[in-house]
């Protein structure tokens, strides 16, 4: 079955589960699926479990790296940018997308209100974003700066 | 110990146990601490566990639910765009950070890409961002919104 296919049908089954809201992707590399992920938000009770974060995990698993650098992504509907996010830190070369925001909304989810956060989060008048300084605020920083035998990722 | 010196002290003891980055957060309720995280990207092989991340899901699994709602996010540094979606999605109704994107981007952390690039995905050249149509791509949500049994969130 072709890999957007793939994610229509784990969003289908997520959500008859009960799981999660109705979405599902697949992660992909050198044509093969490595990761299967549905959104899990209601049955693990964890809102950053969406289908493309549960997908990356999987896939990261199963190759045993946190770098999926020449896979792709397939994805049910436009990633929110928690999961835009995710793809990113994650490597994928390209991230295929099925329904739009703008669909996602027309049932309720809208992460639209999300997107334009991230485009200029001082605005926003619902919660509060603010630097908090204490005095020690640079430590780890400098304490990574200088640390001898780190892994730089 | 006030929370941001908390969020400071977590990413240090995660940095200094190799778990990943120089990151640390805490979720805070009714002036309690109910949520701890740090970067655990290298030991768990995972590019989706930020501080953030891991601190939002401490604090929902110790919560026994998704809704942060009235809770308070305290981290270390300003949230990359996949920690800020979380945030939102979680419902915290501030977030406080110590260091900025660009403190962290003079010890290597460049995910001041990351937030251009979600202010205007559609011009990033270094991979694909497509909408990929299969003929059912709607399915999953036309049977969400005509679902019975749903939990709405």
């Amino acid at each position: 079955m072709e890999f957007m296919k793939l994610a229509i049908e784990e969003a289908k089954k997520g959500m008859a589960k009960g799981d999660g809201g109705p979405f599902g992707a697949v992660i992909v590399k050198d044509g093969k699926v490595i990761g299967v992920g549905h959104n899990m938000v209601l049955v693990n009770k964890d809102p950053t479990a969406h289908a493309e974060v549960t997908a990356i995990r999987d896939a990261c698993k199963n190759v045993d790296n946190f770098d999926l650098s020449g896979c792709q992504l397939y994805t049910s509907c436009y990633p929110c940018p928690m999961c835009m996010g995710a793809a990113l830190w994650s490597r994928v070369d390209a991230i295929y997308y099925g329904a739009t925001s703008e669909d996602a909304a027309s049932i309720g989810f809208g992460d639209h209100e999300f997107h334009d956060f991230l485009k200029d989060p001082k605005t926003d008048e619902k919660r509060k974003l603010e630097q908090f300084k204490v005095d020690n605020y640079m430590e780890p920083f400098q304490i990574w700066a200088k640390k001898d035998d780190k892994t730089p990722y």
